[in-house]
């Protein structure tokens, strides 16, 4: 039996854990040396299927494999490039199992959110319309925790963890600073239609007047007056206000606070700037001081404050996707299913691609408070088993050692022309 | 020999580890209870004098004054009130001597900045006049690290630690993104006139193209024109920019990008949203996708990374502050002196307090590189040493236990008047 070749590849926004599932794939490939040759990372997702542009993980150091686990980032880049239908974009696809051909390549794993199922999905359907086999695995990750079929996604526990942390922080900040000066603390955490992030900041609302005190979900279009009342209630009562805002929260008119007119590669909006719109407008209207932070790219990649839940999930998927390929498996996605609840409990599981392409898991309606402004008991018993343990990088010079020191040698191009890709 | 009591505040905004000079201090006191009577903690900072709004520490236990060492905010309360000079305000200098005379406080100590600094040598001098013997003793604390005759500032190596391991965290999310999508991350952090935690950023920088790639300090007035080509040049080079943008950066006509009407009570500008500013200042004329964050309070209360030289240093000046006062010394701020640079060494001394009340210790010119976007060796040697070590909090539920518990037991009032203070 000749051993094939496999391809891996991390698309979309990264994660603080994404690479502990590269990790996880390539040091279980490597227990299986006898059955799956090479493992070639696609440089920019699968930008780098269609370049050729190959990365030969097989000269990377065990040690240098390892340290992916506590690397944030995407170590091999990734990418925001989503593949157009079959019919609008064959010659993509042809030539990526064309690439794939050429480099001996039976595997295909491919690690990301919903469109990156989408994007795997694809792929298997045009190999078999051209007769190539391939097993074709679709690998987890969001922050954004939308993806369905999964109870919950790599990602979303360590950046989940880091939300809580710094709201209980920034919170402790400003009810200090209250008496005489600013009242109001505002965090802007990512969600441009989910407030699974924007929920997970509730965790740190433990007893009767813990931050944060109100949160603000792209579900529920917000009610400026009775945000008003609250934020003054709060005040009345516990001197401050911390508040959490989703990126994509709305007002009751459901326009989102900030329209921007850009649009990234998968046209959704990009959005950004409501905790600044937030702070203005109680300022102007309750003339309470408001401090604002925006959390952006540091809450997707703060390895530092990673949850070990989190980072076993991950590292998981990518060691099960090798194994479930090998069992011949194909057209699946790996899943994260809880087997108890408490104590935490949870083993890998599959799903057909089918089920998730495109689909998003919306944050449930019962885990958000009667009133819209906080988040429930149900919705802190599903998420605080993954906020669970500490898993602290190494340190070197006070600062957390990030350098997995890849040597990242490509692959010699073999294809007889280079394709253009529109970035 | 009758006991005297003891005042101690918390003043301006907080640290990472004021609590932890708090610890310092009141088990000190502890352990001198022959000499030294109880620790009565403003509330809310001179306000807490001002309005006889004490807390008892006495009655809190070993185990919750302990537990400060690890929770940051400020524990007491802070405030942002500045006592007016001696002629113009000389009722409340009397009303706070009047409330230490009721309740036999014989030791000032008070820990802030430099605006703290000034207020605790007018206390001192207004008791002097008054004949009321009181030992006034400043404890220094700043994230902004601009006190004079001291080698650094307790709360500084923390948001020092924070602000490098955030920028390069979130800098391996952009160079993951970068070659479809976002190009350039801007990480905006405080500073309204000197660039200490800017440059702190810079430590993240070890090796040719490690990020950050570009920092903007308040010092040095940026150019447009240099500021578009160093960022073309950059991505040309490594594909993606990071830049740390401070809060009060100017252009080269010396105005703030960002001009508040607000003041705070120390008559500062009120600054912010520089980052968000540059961000749309690049994407318009270069047409770079950006990303940025806002630390804001985050940076000063990131107990979670706090660093423990800079733990150390905190607990040492709090500690320290009551052995001097009980060998009789007075009008005195404790200092961080650095006796070897490496290994790097300290020790407490004192400076008194007339060299350091409002002045402002500037980042040197030689500290910034020539072409004024970085930092030099020189600024890295002196700042390496204090963000060394991790100092982690307890977790409970997987967020850090920031609950030390303290009873908080006011001190009964005996003085025949309130003192009316307008906030």
């Amino acid at each position: 039996m000749s051993k094939k070749n496999a391809f891996y590849a991390q698309s979309g926004g990264v994660t603080a854990v994404i690479n502990a599932s590269a990790c996880g794939l390539l040091e279980t490939a490597r227990q299986h040396a006898d059955k799956i040759g090479k493992v070639f990372a696609g440089h920019n997702g699968i930008v780098g299927a269609l370049m050729e542009d190959l990365i030969d993980t097989s000269v990377e150091s065990d040690a240098a494999i390892a340290a992916l686990k506590y690397t944030p980032g995407g170590a091999f880049g990734s990418c925001r490039y989503k593949l157009k239908s079959l019919e609008e974009h064959q010659a993509e696809y042809e030539r990526i199992i064309d690439v794939f051909r050429m480099h001996h390549i039976g595997y295909f794993f491919y690690n990301g959110g919903n469109d990156s199922q989408d994007t795997t999905q694809k792929i298997s359907a045009m190999s078999q319309q051209m007769g190539y086999p391939l097993i074709c695995i679709g690998i987890p990750k969001t922050i954004d925790n939308d993806l369905v079929m999964t109870d919950s996604c790599p990602g979303f526990g360590s950046a989940a963890k880091y939300i809580a942390t710094s709201i209980r922080e920034g919170a402790l900040d400003v009810a200090t600073m209250a008496a005489t000066s600013t009242k109001v603390f505002i965090m802007e955490v990512m969600g441009r239609n989910a407030g699974w992030l924007a929920a997970a900041g509730g965790l740190a609302a433990e007893q009767d007047g813990d931050a944060p005190h109100i949160i603000l979900f792209p579900e529920i279009p917000y009610n400026e007056v009775q945000l008003f009342e609250k934020i003054n209630a709060c005040i009345a009562e516990y001197g401050h206000c911390a508040i959490i805002v989703a990126e994509g929260i709305r007002n009751i008119a459901q326009h989102h606070v900030i329209e921007s007119s850009n649009t990234d590669a998968f046209g959704h909006h990009r959005l950004g700037g409501t905790g600044h719109v937030i702070a203005e407008t109680i300022k102007r209207n309750l003339d309470f001081k408001c401090h604002y932070a925006v959390c952006n790219y540091l809450q997707r990649s703060a390895r530092h404050l990673a949850s070990q839940v989190d980072l076993d999930h991950a590292y998981a998927v990518g060691q099960t996707a090798i194994e479930r390929a090998l069992a011949g498996e194909t057209d699946i996605m790996l899943t994260i299913e809880r087997v108890q609840q408490s104590p935490y409990r949870w083993e890998v599981g599959t799903t057909p691609l089918t089920t998730v392409a495109n689909f998003t898991k919306e944050l449930p309606r019962h885990f958000i408070s009667e009133d819209g402004y906080h988040i429930t008991q149900a919705c802190r018993d599903y998420m605080l088993p993954l906020i669970q343990g500490e898993a602290y990088p190494p340190y070197k010079n006070g600062m957390p050692d990030y350098r997995p020191n890849l040597k990242k040698v490509k692959v010699a191009k073999k294809m007889a022309m280079d394709f253009k890709v529109k970035l």
